[in-house]
């Protein structure tokens, strides 16, 4: 009985950026149950595996926790190897946390195989490090699709000295932005809304909180996405992408000034 | 001519948290420029590459930026296919920024391969997670090298409600602890020390800001690692490790109560 489930992170979104104990998971497994967010081409590298969508999608009801649970825990004990598949990495606003500790509490074997971020790697992928001498020595990812999960992050930083990365948060882009002005940061603090990061149809504006308090771009406020804060975002209108660019360069030419 | 310059993340040390893009890199690459903490086996990949150490190692001096930037340059001039190899994330630290920003002003074609940051998955793999609900709705993270690195953004955080990763920190453990006791964290706060995270000879060693405040599990002060900070810490008390683990299942057998 070689029963087993492993909480995979796809990474944000290209099949180039998973890695190869994920892409090893996914080819071996027997039950893929998958956020509805991950790529479908990264599902698909799971060829003999049942394949199942049991994840959030904005707007839309999910499968409960506990049900997610069950299904793990029912397939392992028939022997199954069952991967769970989030998108970045399965431990960051993934829920991974609470599945880890309901497997263990069913005596169930697990593993965790961490992803790439998008957190880290969609400012990345427009130009934006989310550290940079001089300008940031640390930065700060936050769940930003409700008040609830940011305020109380925003209210313990001081304005000005940290990146701030928000995940999940392009319907609150508004909201986030006057939040922070609020707070005391600079209307003028440039900002950027990242849209499909590593996916063909991926797109940056660039702007500052004051554009995106205007609700700049917010006409994709479907689309996956996140809003990165801070003088990082400068680094990005130095760079520009040479001819020839896939998705892993430097996307500044895709990229809309919002304001 | 083919010439490009991959700024590329090697992810926290097994090949197998490499990404596929990387390694695609890595098996074309003429010329690999790797940071002395990225594992060997990972640089091996990149067989027909001449392979050469240009970073940091505690303690020994580097190769000055400006040196690796125009050893990029000469070498793309040439035509040749150059892998910029970093642990982790190029953009996490890896002052990718700045390499990028010099490939541009050079004119070089240029690009990103995001990678698995230690700063999640050495938490993750220690069976922390960074978020976890109800208890954790953010993370920060921080360079731990150097007091004017990480001191700024401590006074910029209010005590307790974000988890805190500080990367290259092990040297500083006792200063970093007693700086956030002096800032209002409590002394009970969970704290972890994350040794080797995803290596044969990973480690972990659980305790508390005032353990760490003591220099508990210094003695391993050369070795890399990092120290997390906050409640999320007590998940991996819950979470033990079953029969047969592998370097990617959670190593809570390995760890230590460092108080």
């Amino acid at each position: 009985m070689n029963a087993l489930v492993s909480l995979v992170g796809a990474g944000p979104g290209d099949p180039g950026l998973l890695t190869r104990a994920a892409l090893a998971r996914l080819r071996r497994a027997d039950l893929v149950l998958f956020d509805a967010l991950v790529n479908p081409d990264v599902v698909a590298l799971a060829r003999r595996a049942r394949r199942f969508p049991v994840g959030k999608r904005a707007g839309r009801p999910s499968m409960a926790q506990e049900t997610i649970h069950a299904l793990m825990i029912r397939a392992a004990r028939r022997g199954q190897r069952v991967v769970r598949l989030k998108g970045g990495d399965p431990f960051v606003f993934g829920r991974g946390g609470e599945e880890a500790l309901a497997l263990r509490a069913a005596g169930i074997p697990f593993d965790v195989i961490p992803g790439v971020s998008s957190a880290i790697a969609a400012p990345a992928l427009s130009g934006i490090p989310v550290t940079h001498r001089g300008v940031a020595s640390a930065f700060t990812v936050i769940a930003g699709h409700a008040p609830a999960s940011y305020e109380p992050v925003l209210d313990a930083i001081a304005p000005g000295a940290i990146t701030l990365v928000f995940l999940m948060s392009i319907a609150r882009q508004r909201d986030i932005a006057a939040a922070l002005v609020a707070r005391g940061w600079r209307a003028s603090t440039p900002a950027a809304v990242v849209f499909a990061a590593s996916r063909e149809d991926a797109d940056t504006r660039i702007g500052t909180l004051e554009s995106l308090a205007r609700g700049d771009g917010i006409a994709d406020a479907e689309r996956p996405g996140l809003i990165v804060v801070g003088d990082v975002v400068t680094v990005a209108a130095h760079l520009h992408v040479h001819a020839g660019a896939s998705r892993f360069e430097m996307p500044a030419a895709k990229a809309e000034a919002a304001r």
